[in-house]
């Protein structure tokens, strides 16, 4: 059997019981680790569940799969999975490629962003599409995903922004020169997030509108979700551009626009959050709108 | 201390580490039960947690949440939810009140039916506005929601359709006179879900558009998800309305409409759950027009 295990969002016993039992019961442990990270080291994992776990990179997960699939009909193999399995299309590929070769599978699911963007206070019935915002590079600011913002703004809807994740990068002269050597991971900040939605704002670039947002656009950043160590801050992109990238503490981050379909209760939830003023003021006429 | 403690979609175990290891040291543990339900009873809950467990209904949450919260600053209270604790409007308003009661919280995220229904192969970033469908009454048809499909469906996203839920209702004679004598709980099926979109549309109801669905739509329903006796279905909604209601299985149950950005990683998924030639013809109709 192959199990698909969600480990939910920050540390070793985020794990649910049903699937730590699982994990317990494997001969052979794989972690995806780069499409998402947890808060805690692999070390920490292993002693937890008492099982050696190897790391599972995009290559091994996409490309030599047989591996992680061998004798998955006859012994018990785990397949770990930052957040819930069926957040990222390479677990769902998974799935699918094990049902190709009729492995039999069981996925245990788990909190993961998607609906631990809740944390925010903001409903998440409220919420449009989701969006991804890669890093901005030397020559290239992409910019496509502005459009659908402006798509679940125009009917209302929030956004949350999942910030990008450099993990095993080759520079441009390794990858020419085929050398296995990898840059240091790299994890969108709110920061970096918010000074690149304010320049594809200042340069016009393509495809922005001031129906996907403005500086006057509320947000609500979420860092580190689930742990601990949560932080959350809420305001204007102004505002939010203003404060000290060191406030938001390690990653993952993520972010959520405001849509204008905002509730009492909603804006209530977020005083909390509030960086400044901007966060009650424009509550204020959001729901005025309502 | 209150843990507000999501239990995740089935059974006892499908809490996390962390969650039980709240629940086992708190002195008083409440299951907030009208919202949603789990697929075991709260015996199991209470032999599995070691603790005694006292059901929330919505009076006790909404109006008389002093006694949730009594001395939760000096000892460890529970208040448990199935899903995950941002998943109902009540929950948020719980937190709320604690806050201003000065009581000091934590969360323990889990999965709910809002990540979980990435289960049909969907992927939740393709996903729009989520709506709720009331059950249709003697003198009542609700069809507001249908303009929200259609604002989904206007930008290509799916649409995950929560299905009523109905517990401690009492019939309109016994509201009028007093007595506190239940109906038994009522969960809408797909079946009864897709009779009521197709009501909708035969009867030309307020607010229905092409644009929302036809009897064409593609659509995925899941029953009981995250558990072993899980069933997804998929195909138009034709099909869907001529499956024997029972083949869906006990509640709880969803529905998704599909959207028209579909992928093809995601049309291939669905494959497995066809019921009939409506799913693989409408997504060739659909990835077509990518």
């Amino acid at each position: 059997m192959l199990y698909v295990i969600g480990l939910g969002l920050a540390d070793e016993k985020d794990i649910s019981v049903n699937g730590l039992e699982a994990v317990r019961k494997s001969e052979r442990v794989y972690l995806e680790a780069y499409t998402s990270i947890l808060l805690v080291d692999v070390q920490k994992l292993q002693d937890f569940y008492g099982r050696a776990v190897t790391i599972a990179d995009r290559d091994m997960v996409e490309t030599e799969s047989e591996e992680i699939l061998s004798r998955a009909s006859e012994v018990d193999v785990s397949f770990l999975v930052v957040g819930d399995p069926y957040g990222a299309t390479t677990h769902t590929d998974l799935l699918l490629r094990a049902r190709n070769a009729g492995v039999p599978t069981r996925v245990f699911h788990n909190a993961s962003i998607m609906n631990a963007a809740g944390a925010s206070g903001l409903q998440l019935y409220n919420f449009g599409q989701t969006i991804s915002i890669p890093f901005f590079t030397e020559t290239w600011k992409p910019s496509s995903f502005v459009e659908r913002i402006a798509e679940n703004m125009r009917i209302g809807a929030h956004t949350l922004l999942l910030l990008d994740i450099k993990v095993k990068e080759q520079s441009v002269e390794n990858l020419a020169r085929g050398r296995k050597i990898f840059e240091p991971p790299r994890y969108m900040s709110v920061s970096r997030a918010v000074e690149q939605l304010l320049t594809l704002l200042d340069e016009k670039a393509e495809g922005y509108s001031e129906d996907a947002y403005t500086r006057e656009t509320l947000a609500v950043s979420l860092s580190r979700v689930g742990a601990e160590q949560q932080v959350i801050k809420a305001g204007t992109l102004r505002e939010l551009a203003e404060v000290d990238e060191d406030a938001f503490g390690p990653p993952l981050h993520s972010l959520i626009l405001v849509g204008k379909r905002l509730h009492d209760l909603e804006a209530e939830f977020g005083e909390a959050f509030a960086v400044g003023n901007g966060w009650k003021e424009g509550c204020k006429k959001l729901v005025q709108h309502v």
